[in-house]
């Protein structure tokens, strides 16, 4: 075990007790009332802080607590058990005492808890009241509402299918040679309306894609199988393992599908480093932080921890939904952001055939970006001196799950952040920008998402993702490898990347300079001529335009529009103008399904770049709580539509981003990755450049370089390079500079 | 003298000689035939990289050449004597023959040199045969044709200004404290096509803006005068140092110009480190190369750098006014770019009211991005092993100018470059992005670009602009200070920030898979609903658009506009695509100055992201080749009106990005590094991710790092650092990673 494992057996807590008192959830179309349970444990004696990611022990309550609100012998099949926020009423007063150092009020400790009972489609939302000891609501879902897949369970399909009579007859007729291995993709169903044959929409449905592993090398369990997409898509029913359908795939350029042939050898097209010869000449780039990192973390509850960096501070929790998540982010104690989380992301595919036409995936409701998130020892995911979090989330079972290193925490360098050389005295005052980041990344089946919150020394945050992975391919026929496909583009013989829209909604609870916030966007105008003020054509101002009633709003970038949070109660030293913060966001062609499609009704943010709400408890996703098989209604563009005044509450900022994947021969095996940036900027918010005060590059260590061809070492480390050498052969001959 | 400065005794080469067979420029509107001269020296022995910069022995042959073109005693103020490059129809057999190994056939070197007679307006441009050690051109230009401001005159303007009564005069009104000391920033006149009182529109003009230094802390020669800008604009004739006018600003809300005022006191606010409370809790971070970098240099002339990294090699030259270029770039020896520069800059202000209607800088063509090039030793703006390139301009009197350290090269991570786990195996595979950066700075005045081309593994290019240093200030009404204006933020008491826009222009000459390339855009278009082929209305392709006329294009997100060069010869290995570049640009506002102005006549590229035109020797510069108070009609949108078929030639792409910048009170004293990329990356060129035999980080060195609290020293110099440690305080206990 490692050291910041939780040691499960502390936290096996005898028993819990479900609340005679218990109420029950009115939202669900249908309401289940389980019988009462006695109470077998009393409650932990301390009062975690609010804000802390359910520790294993509450995990362990929850699922107990639940447990024993049903007849025994009941088997709960947990999808979800996480730390239910507090309501913001609550929230607000506590940790505005805990800053000042007073004593805040104690607040319950909840789990939000979702659970089928198992090998059901009984599928049931419950409310824990950890502190004290009992399920405040508890209600059946349904029936057109899904829980999340999970690993456990994609895992039982996969091998339902692989062992399935109909499914290996159906495989039997490729002819692939002795010995391949097949493997079989999970995917989110989707949904399209349309109930026929065996097709429940009222059921959770699950489609698989087949491939194969390299016949020439079946035993590497680490080859490429998107290479060798076969034409089967079987559709299972994950919670009773039956098989539903076996979709036979389109491969030519209709949707017109061909009884099965046998299989055409390709080559293989493996990432593995094995399979590569590998380049040799790219020489080691080590960051070394001699004095240790700037940063400081505080573990504000067992799993949560407070970073303090350069006048930054904020709470991380993780979750398994979301999870990373920011809470109470201050800048030199300067109120910023209440909340701060990727809210959402639908990734819905061009390929209109049945059944590429239901590829739509939501992988934090469908999957979770919590509990999809890789152990980022594995590999070498950050440079420097790293710091990780770990945390815990929960199984099927209702037990604990160790997520050891899920977010790493590093600084690094980012370029030059300010300069000025004064050209009459030649002085330059150069500095450097300096970056902590905040990164966790999630696998869901072939693709991986790097996300990252960066923060910066001049009150910059940014959120950065970066799409990496493999194509979730398909099959393509042999022949028509060269021939341009209206759906995607051939990327290996015989395999097509079809085309995809990647959306993801950042969901920004802003507190700029304290609650109460505005949103309001700024256009630059040209004014017209006028003989005294614009004689010559050349004038323009800039228009501000607040938003007073909650809806959705593009960008423009012909008109310079730019969203700005602003506080109208806080004014700016200098110049008086309302303090804020700018979002810079890159634009995203919005959804190309229909208005009428169900992937455009499901994925309820991808088709405005800014959606702004009132704040309303219980709404953080932007495609609804429950997105596997979704049917819309739910989500950002329902709420925006309720045209609230945003006057009355605080406003939440959705702010959507993302890319069109025309993929390239290039992406494949693995594509290198496409990053995109959403920044939030201080506009009017301090009084001068906030990084004024970072120490030039010239002030720290030994910086400016010899001009005579000296050689001397910096201080410290780096024996064996030679400083101040102008020209000669680079790799023996160069200067090694250090930021401040 | 540093290692690599030239050595100008052994360049002084004894005279130049003028060839007898003259030629003369025929497209200057009036032309000037100097008398013949006779020959004093041979022309140098050997024959240079036609790529090669021009050498100081060069410079001072091309000066010689042209001065004895004159009468003896003639006194020429030379603005440019820069590499005059071959023709294509020259260049590309010498490259393709150099490249395979032949000996390519000797070009002739010629220089490009411009230069009044010194004291007169009497604009020259001569082209001079270095080879031949001849004149072959040399025309008078003009009367509303003007050559860049040089450093020189800049401070020679400014000491006229200082010392002129009828300024003092003004100055004395301001009653400023005793001791003040008053600066003058100079500003290049821009057009605006008013002939009045003493201006001359055939003359070249400055107009100059009156600073003062902190008079608290008048001695500090380092103090920011723009925290105190003073009502008075001057107007120079820089060639007679005559002063043509005095404009009092208007410093309200209006156009309306108060008779001058004493000066009231406000505070400074200063950017240099001994005035701030430094931060000191940023510890360093130091990139360390153990092995030296990855790249080497060749001199493929005296002053030309071939640079090898990655498969990358292309050729870097520098010159007076684009500073950085590169040529010949080819990736695993498969041509991409035959020419790659930053072509122009232009920077218009919103103010619409005299004096500042004017202020419109082209700091390419106004001042030139070679000449400004910053010393890079001066300050530390790289990090890691660096390699720097110098290189040699002329002054006004023609001899060689040392221009040391003006580029420097170096590696950086870049983060994740991609990254698969396979999650039924847990088997991750990350490789890190590995980045060479190519860096220049330039200082015009008060403002500061960071301008670099940058390559990584995956086979992208990128090129960056980080836009920092000084506002240019303008006064405003002290009590003023904290009401809305309409042309600008106040960002200091009694100091605006005017609103203005940053357009540049990159030049793109594509040579992807070889010459004869295509732009073509692609654009993703829903397909209608069909019972058959959309029955769900989820469908999508993407449309192909070939541009064969030239002309101006805009970006479109809503259709994912994608502007791509590809060759239509060379095909895809994988899918038989033409091979091909794009080109990911950011939108920009395009420029808001009426279509009649002289800012949108003269900035013949901020209207439209992108050009195209058909490949002519001679255009290289977005705005013209003469942008100092230009009137339009030259330049790339002249160019691309010619509506030319792009099939009888070279397509060149011009790539316009830029900021509309809306001042905060962050960007004072100096802004943060406002960043903007453009990136072109390979579309179905390779056959599969470029970057697939980059080492995994797991590889190389001691990268992955112990579990069970172990610590050990990872290979080489990080002593005293803990590995492995998951948790604990970070400042002492950190896990230091090593990047492949």
């Amino acid at each position: 075990m490692t050291a910041n494992n939780i040691d499960l057996a502390a936290t096996a807590i005898a028993g819990a007790a479900a609340d005679a008192t218990r109420t029950v959830d009115t939202h669900a179309s249908s309401t289940y009332a389980p019988p009462s349970t006695s109470a077998t444990s009393s409650p932990p004696p301390y009062q975690p802080h609010p804000l802390g990611p359910l520790s294993a022990a509450e995990i362990t309550q929850s699922s107990r607590l639940v447990k024993a609100a049903w007849p025994a012998g009941t088997d709960c099949h947990f999808k979800v058990i996480t730390l239910l926020e507090p309501a913001k009423a609550e929230l607000v007063p506590y940790l505005t005492a805990e800053r000042i150092g007073q004593s805040p009020r104690d607040i319950n400790r909840r789990a939000f808890v979702v659970y089928y009972i198992r090998n059901t489609h009984n599928l049931h939302e419950a409310s824990v009241n950890l502190t004290k000891n009992t399920v405040e609501s508890n209600a059946k879902l349904g029936p057109f509402i899904h829980a999340n897949a999970d690993g456990e369970e994609i895992i039982a399909v996969e091998r339902a299918v692989l062992s399935h009579p109909d499914i290996l007859a159906e495989i039997a007729k490729l002819k692939l040679p002795e010995g391949t291995e097949v493997v079989s993709d999970p995917w989110i169903y989707g949904s399209d309306g349309v109930k026929d044959g065996k097709f429940y929409d009222d059921k959770r449905l699950m489609q698989c894609y087949l491939y194969m592993r390299d016949p020439k090398n079946s035993s590497e369990l680490d080859s490429c199988h998107y290479a060798f997409p076969l034409p089967i898509s079987p559709v299972i029913d994950p919670t009773t393992m039956e098989l539903v359908r076996i979709d036979i795939l389109p491969t030519g350029l209709d949707e017109k599908v061909k009884p099965l042939a046998p299989w055409q050898p390709v080559e293989a097209n493996e990432y593995i480093p094995e399979a590569q010869i590998l380049r040799t000449d790219l020489k080691p780039l080590n960051v070394v932080q001699p004095e240790g990192v700037s940063f400081t973390v505080e573990n504000f509850s067992e799993l949560g921890r407070l970073i303090k960096w350069q006048k930054w501070d904020f709470k991380v929790g993780f979750n398994q939904r979301e999870g990373m998540v920011l809470y109470d982010v201050h800048y030199d104690n300067k109120p910023l952001f209440y909340r701060l989380s990727l809210s959402d992301m639908s990734i819905p595919y061009a390929d209109p055939r049945h059944p590429f036409h239901r590829k739509a995936a939501f992988d934090l409701g469908d999957a979770g970006a919590g509990i999809m998130a890789n152990n980022l020892r594995l590999g070498c995911d950050c440079l420097g001196s790293i710091y990780y979090i770990s945390s815990v989330l929960s199984g099927s079972d209702g037990l604990p799950i160790n997520m050891p290193n899920v977010i790493c925490v590093h600084e690094q360098d980012a370029g030059i952040g300010w300069k000025h050389t004064n050209y009459r005295t030649n002085r330059a005052v150069v500095v450097r920008n300096r970056e902590l980041v905040l990164q966790s990344i999630l696998t869901v089946s072939n693709y991986e998402y790097i996300l990252s919150f960066i923060f910066n020394t001049a009150g910059d945050v940014m959120y950065e993702a970066r799409a990496t992975g493999i194509l979730s391919t398909q099959p393509v026929d042999l022949e028509l490898s060269k021939t341009p496909h209206p759906y995607g583009t051939v990327v290996h013989p015989g395999v097509l990347g079809s085309f995809h829209q990647h959306f993801f909604s950042l969901r920004i609870d802003p507190m700029i300079g304290g609650h109460g916030n505005s949103i309001v966007y700024d256009e630059a105008l040209a004014i017209p001529r006028d003989p005294e003020l614009n004689p010559h054509g050349t004038g323009y101002i800039v228009q501000k335009t607040e938003i007073e009633t909650s809806g959705g709003f593009d960008l423009d970038s012909r008109k310079n529009r730019v969203f700005k949070i602003v506080n109208p109660a806080v004014r700016n030293n200098v110049n008086g103008a309302a303090v804020g913060y700018k979002v810079m966001v890159p634009p995203v062609q919005p959804i190309l399904a229909d208005v009428d499609s169900f992937h455009y009704k499901r994925a309820e943010f991808a088709d405005r770049s800014i959606y702004v709400t009132r704040y309303a408890e219980d709404e953080l996703y932007a495609g609804g709580k429950y997105t596997n098989q979704s049917r819309g209604g739910t989500g950002v563009r329902s709420w925006a539509n309720r045209q609230e005044s945003l006057k009355a509450g605080d406003a939440v900022l959705w702010v959507q981003f993302g890319i069109n994947h025309i993929p390239r021969v290039e992406d494949f095996p693995v594509m290198p990755a496409e990053t995109i940036r959403v920044m939030m900027r201080p506009v009017n918010f301090f009084d001068r450049n906030p990084a004024i005060d970072v120490a030039p590059s010239t002030q720290a260590l030994n910086c400016s370089v010899g001009l005579n061809g000296s050689t001397k070492d910096v201080e410290g480390q780096l024996n064996g390079l030679s400083l101040g050498c102008q020209d000669g052969t680079p790799s023996k001959c160069c200067a090694s500079h250090t930021g401040s």
